[in-house]
């Protein structure tokens, strides 16, 4: 790929400066019509050291809005994002729709930096990513500018004679240029396995830096033209036939337990996770933990129990509505990415990403196609979290439509309990069988060996809340085991 | 203050217990009655180390939904938060209306350690900030757990016989305790400059665990009270009589420029920006650059030449609308202190925190009292950016109402300029007047010494990008040399 480029391509002053004018009159409209079609714009820029990637950026951006872009440095590794899975720093600085992204920088330093046996998993994660961004409609564009080894030597030493510039000219990066060779055979492989039809990597032949900004441009808004006629590929979501079982039906709604056994497991149970609240902070093990449940199941009153005993700087709840803001202009997995626990904390989510597949399957707020590559995004996302360490334990509280009906009545009938009902909990309920279908194929689908569901019983809250505290400790548990 | 305590306070297990149900019956009611009411609850706990803090925290929050309070940490300094002014760290992570947030640690901290000369000034910005707050219809509450010297010292001992908690109390902490009396004077001191009416501070006598409680629920809850019955007392703004000019009428709009000398003065002040740009890295200056102006004043195209010739490193423009989500749900300054620069970079805000004089305004989407106390607030904030180091320019794009008219039909004329007029250019249009004196008034009120408007006389734009870039350029240089 890199070893075909023409590095001796190059365009004259007079041709540059009128294909320049036109092409940012083009840029400029189309970042226009982009903010328009609310399409996300993330432009990666990778390349040799001195190969002009500060110079092509500035180029590039001159004839845009500047409301419209922001430019990332992720040259440097922030500490902070070390307590984090390795793809959170860039999820959580990703443009939002119709706005243009910029990174210098990027997570491909990790696919040019893996030891030989991690490189092919960084590279199915790099993929999993991009293919995730762009089925949702952004546009990803990758430079790698290219030098030859002979042409870095002789910037470096160009910039060592100009006393402006010589000190950016570090030990370092002659140490990494006497590597040249081998890790232009890194880089390579990695392009190759990073390059896609639905994000292609572009290499720009950057010896002659009028013929690279202009190269820049011209992809650029070629690539924009393309994702504005929508000629970009989206994956098609496939999925495997449904086994024809019904794992909600098979829940025993009948199971209990007595006060005495409750109060005394509780508080047990309590000290218990307590305990390992404390122990997963030093090897910094993140702990997620997601309730799911019918409306009147008992999730606040449960998620109350289980951080009863905590210390109140180790955990956190985030209760999840209808996406809001921001939250709204972004991937929808955007804001969870954001509310990930750090390393050695736990969050509790209160409610989800399995919206998704959820409320937005059932009241048809995302078209099909969308909620049904949820599943595996869904997977790939909980699998992500799972190989950076953390802890995920996912719980579905069920009850019967009978028992909902009770507490409902319940909850109108108690003074104090009255806010906790409204129309649109009824209105809910008359979907039971749309919502129980929804229930039964999320678990079905993204039940993993490493991410799996648990259904709690739940028409008894002490049983249920017992089973949720027992699951979570056993999970902590075996993850400090390993 | 605190020599006053009566530290034998106590309560029997009892008598705490059956007070303590009812307590935490009557939070868990107030609870949803703030978050119904959408006030924000800001609760600080500071105190003597080993008194008890942690535990209260614990307490306090055992009734309450989980998901709807946060824990804050400040008992260490973030080194991050040392490239803002003091108060961002705490601005940036206040609650949002309806919501608790509890500080363990807070802005205190800074005022128990301030050294004699800079004391009565921290306090000032305290009781601005928790003032702004009050004001705005948070909840402010404060508390101080007080034990004796030799308490201290009983409780350091037990834990250091303890194998569990040995490990907490370190050397730092028996130095401290030998300063006791040295800092009791300091904490008096700083808690009486800051017991305000709207925000008092609540001192509670801490040898007995049961009794601290029970007080800080109960100051709480009746603290709660007084707020839902809008008994806390807000600030009636209190604005000196406007005098008899008129700021806008004084600028000479025929002031231009000719195109040779544009060419020049324009690439000769990128330059100087580009280098000033470079030189406020090192000493950590942050740089904020506010643009307002009439629709159609040209400010866009002013920020592009402004930002130009810039490193894309070293700058962003944040374009200022309407607030949305999360910004709606909290203080209106909330979303700016978000988007402040970091000592180091320059910050263009494309409209900002003074639509709460302007569109607020005219458009009556803010009550009366609330913008008019603005004015000082917008002060105070630019006070505190400027007191911790800042360059602070603001902008104020001044067009002819016939110059407007002609822009508006130039673009409803021109195909690609056709997306810059919409039926919202032409409906503000129609309030000129309203404007005017809504221009005239903010830049009498909040136009001070060390942040004075600059008023552009933007009906030629090339006279207008000059201004604004050389306005600049001296306002850093003045600052580099101070």
């Amino acid at each position: 790929m890199l070893e075909s480029l023409d590095l001796d391509a190059k365009i004259s002053k007079e041709a540059y400066r009128s294909a320049r004018d036109e092409l940012d009159i083009r840029l400029a409209t189309l970042q226009r019509a982009v903010r328009d079609a609310g399409k996300p714009v993330i432009i990666v820029f990778e390349g040799w050291e001195a190969s002009g990637i500060g110079t092509s950026i500035s180029r590039l951006l001159a004839p845009l809005d500047p409301r419209g872009y922001k430019v990332h440095n992720f040259v440097k590794i922030d500490p902070e994002s070390l307590y984090y899975p390795p793809m959170w720093s860039y999820w959580v600085t990703l443009p939002a729709n119709g706005e243009i992204g910029i990174f210098d920088g990027s997570w491909y330093r990790r696919a040019f930096e893996a030891g030989r046996g991690g490189r092919e998993r960084v590279y199915e994660q790099i993929r999993l990513f991009e293919r995730q961004l762009t089925d949702s409609g952004a546009v990803v564009l990758k430079f790698w500018m290219h030098i030859s080894k002979k042409e870095q030597a002789q910037r470096f030493k160009k910039m060592e004679k100009d006393p402006a510039q010589a000190w950016m000219v570090k030990k370092g990066d002659w140490q990494r240029h006497n590597q040249y060779e081998r890790r232009l055979k890194r880089v390579e492989e990695a392009l190759t396995a990073t390059s896609t039809d639905y994000s292609p990597w572009i290499a720009i032949p950057s010896h002659d830096a009028r013929y690279a900004a202009l190269r820049i441009g011209e992809e650029m808004a070629a690539r924009l033209d393309a994702a504005l006629e929508s000629r970009v590929k989206r994956t098609t979501p496939r999925l495997p036939a449904l086994p024809k079982v019904d794992p909600l039906g098979r829940v025993d709604l009948r199971l209990s337990m007595e006060a005495d056994d409750y109060q005394k497991k509780l508080s047990k149970l309590q000290k218990r996770l307590f305990e390992l609240e404390l122990s997963i902070y030093v090897p910094r093990i993140p702990v997620i933990i997601v309730y799911e449940g019918w409306d009147a199941s008992g999730k606040g009153g449960n998620i109350k129990r289980l951080v009863a005993g905590l210390d109140h700087r180790g955990f956190e709840v985030i209760p999840v509505g209808a996406p809001l803001g921001e939250e709204k202009t972004h991937h929808y997995l955007w804001r969870f990415w954001k509310h990930l626990p750090k390393g050695g904390h736990i969050t509790l989510f209160d409610r989800s990403w399995y919206g998704r597949v959820l409320v937005e399957r059932v009241e048809k707020l995302t078209p099909e196609a969308d909620w049904q590559r949820a599943y595996e995004e869904i997977r790939e996302f909980e699998c992500e979290q799972i190989e950076a360490g953390a802890v995920l334990v996912k719980f579905w509280i069920h009850i019967s439509k009978d028992e909902q009906l009770k507490r409902f009545q319940q909850r109108e009938q108690t003074p104090h309990k009255q806010w906790k009902i409204t129309e649109e909990d009824w209105r809910n309920r008359a979907k039971w069988d749309q919502y129980y279908a929804a229930v039964n194929e999320m678990i079905l689908r993204t039940s993993t060996e490493s991410a799996p569901w648990t259904v709690v019983e739940g028409n008894q809250k002490w049983y249920a809340r017992i089973k949720a505290l027992q699951t979570v400790c056993e999970a902590i548990e075996k993850r400090i085991k390993r």
